[in-house]
């Protein structure tokens, strides 16, 4: 496949990144002067006091602010609705992501829903959601304290509705953050297992997106980038958290991959990954990836083998000879972030239910099948499922 | 120099690019219902017929339109003011630049005289400038139709104030187009020795944004990238101007180039240059880039070695074993563009302007010296013009 010579951009985000970079929420031009911060039900932002110097910050910068601290791991629809009508009744301007993707995937969903009516389910445009159109959102600011979704960069938000089992990425231009500070000094308390997984999250939206057939000159700039740099880093980072070079590549690897979700797009192995996730809430999205890796891009080693080995070469730096390469390649920077051992049984997946995750990823992500590098029957998605299953 | 860890993203435009892409003019969604379309005072844009197609699909679109076309290759700050008197008056709620950069940078300016009162340098933040704050803009439309500038991915406008021998790039957020149209379709026309020209101001602007010290890890991509296209089809579209797939190339060279002035900057090559401009306004800007071009690259060689060797390995594909590789491969590159034998002297370049020359550079376009690997002394400066006259 050769890259797209028609192609769009567009990311009107205005991202601030580096080490100390968080400071500038004191000082920037911000989009109102009453937020909602939005933070997940976990303990890190209070125990590592990123919360206090948030809420500091935006106080010096002569902003009130509202908490909203229920987001859970695998965000859900009530609390989007929840959180936006208090953001209604207490007159937010804007909405702080602070936090994981979970964080910041609410903050752009309450950011619609404190701005249109109903239901946040009659406006997602999958599964079972009724595709109205959005008019206007509140302003994000996304803060991320893990490296890996790259949601800082993009306009997705992937929100669950524990009723219908649905777990649905979301969104448009009306949902890109107004600003990201990117601060990887705020990465370094960050676990060596939950370093590996986010990180992984960031590898695949970047060589999905690499694969993709959408994908662009330009997404592939930021691809190959990011690719490269996770190979080289992330081990480290895994390894020896408190080594600031390694986290500050790994979230430069992380932002990259969001501007390739920005510029090109994520393949199936997302679709398949978020139908276990809605059927295991429990399963964590990187490990549910990296779980399916293997099977996933195997599937494709013959239809895009020059992007296989360009793949290979970012994540060597030595020529490659064939598509295998970079699945070698895979399988060793997973060993090197000790994560290749991970079992999907561990966290509840059943073999029982890969018929009805078939189904739901065509259901409820069913548009990222469409840029694969050739269409995939069902039969080949059970058999990454079973092959995938220890 | 290693690439800077703390750097800013923001790049607001919607950028769409490829061969028919101008079609969507007829579709997309424009910001108004009525637009003045700035055009060069040239013929070209009405004998290809580009004026009236851009007409007529406003036109489908539902967009009135206003025609300015006195721009000149050098345009001046009078043409702005007369054309944002003309906007204000006929309520034209956005500007669509059409043309070179020339046009492209009008438009900018003319739409931030729309909306602001008084003269344009007031608020120019340079030379005699008085660096008033710019309240708003109109929206612009750019539809370059050469590659070289870049404007259609950046905020600058490089307006002429005749009278003051002050030639100025001068923008901010304001200025950001917000839609870009890059058709290389367009480009076909362009003659070879223009296609040139504006192709190594393209070059420049990857290679300045490279070795300047305030390049960051976003930027350097763009910048090899656009480098190594460049460098590889340049010369094709100058000897065979109807390959399309040439045309392309550069066309994506340029808008990447115009990314790097968006995330890095040029140095002081350009503020050299446009000091010539200023005292000879028939220099174009990429023969008098191009006239100084070694001298000036000569310059850093010592302080920059690294990148250059990286510059010379994206030209040549083969691994450098030295910084003069960029400057023989930047040669070559010259020789076979045919401009490697610019005489500064055929567009009244004078050697005794030169003093003045380096005080116009310093007081018109003396920020881009801090950009420099190293800072210039005037005696450096002078030897640079000096060495490059014939």
């Amino acid at each position: 496949m050769k890259s797209n010579l028609i192609f769009n951009v567009y990311v009107p985000t205005r991202i601030l990144f580096g080490c100390g970079e968080l400071e500038k929420l004191a000082t920037e031009s911000l989009p109102g002067k009453k937020a909602m911060v939005v933070i997940s039900s976990g303990t890190s932002m209070k125990k590592f006091g990123y919360l206090d110097r948030v809420l500091s910050l935006l106080g010096r910068n002569g902003v009130e602010t509202v908490v909203y601290d229920k987001i859970l791991p695998n965000p859900i629809r009530a609390h989007v609705m929840e959180a936006s009508g208090i953001c209604r009744a207490e007159g937010c301007d804007f909405v702080v992501g602070l936090g994981g993707g979970s964080s910041i995937d609410s903050a752009k969903a309450i950011a619609v829903m404190a701005r249109n009516d109903g239901d946040y389910w009659d406006y997602v445009d999958a599964g079972s959601g009724k595709g109205k159109t959005v008019l206007g959102a509140l302003p994000v600011v996304a803060i991320p304290t893990t490296a890996g979704t790259g949601t800082e960069a993009d306009p997705w938000a992937v929100i669950t509705n524990e009723e219908l089992h649905e777990k649905i990425g979301f969104g448009g231009d009306f949902s890109f953050p107004a600003l990201s500070i990117v601060d990887p000094e705020l990465m370094v308390s960050v676990p060596p297992r939950f370093t590996a997984l986010q990180g992984f999250d960031a590898f695949f939206h970047a060589s999905e997106g690499y694969i993709a057939n959408c994908s662009s000159p330009v997404s592939d700039l930021y691809a190959l980038e990011a690719i490269r740099l996770l190979a080289k880093y992330l081990p480290e980072a895994v390894n020896n958290g408190s080594n600031i070079k390694a986290r500050t590549k790994v979230a430069l690897a992380s932002t990259l991959a969001g501007l390739v979700e920005s510029t090109s797009s994520c393949t199936s192995e997302h679709s398949l990954e978020h139908a276990m996730s809605a059927f295991c809430p429990e399963l964590p999205h990187g490990a549910g990836l990296i779980a399916i890796s293997d099977a996933y891009f195997s599937a494709f080693r013959a239809d895009s083998v020059k992007r296989y080995m360009k793949m290979a070469e970012a994540m060597t730096g030595h020529p490659s000879s064939g598509p295998g390469d970079f699945l070698g390649a895979l399988r060793r920077m997973q060993t090197a972030c000790g994560v290749d051992e991970l079992k999907l049984s561990d966290w509840g997946v059943k073999k029982e239910d890969f018929p009805a995750m078939v189904q739901n990823a065509r259901s409820t992500m069913g548009g990222l099948f469409e840029f694969d590098p050739r269409p995939l029957s069902d039969e080949e998605i059970l058999e990454i499922y079973r092959t995938s299953y220890k």
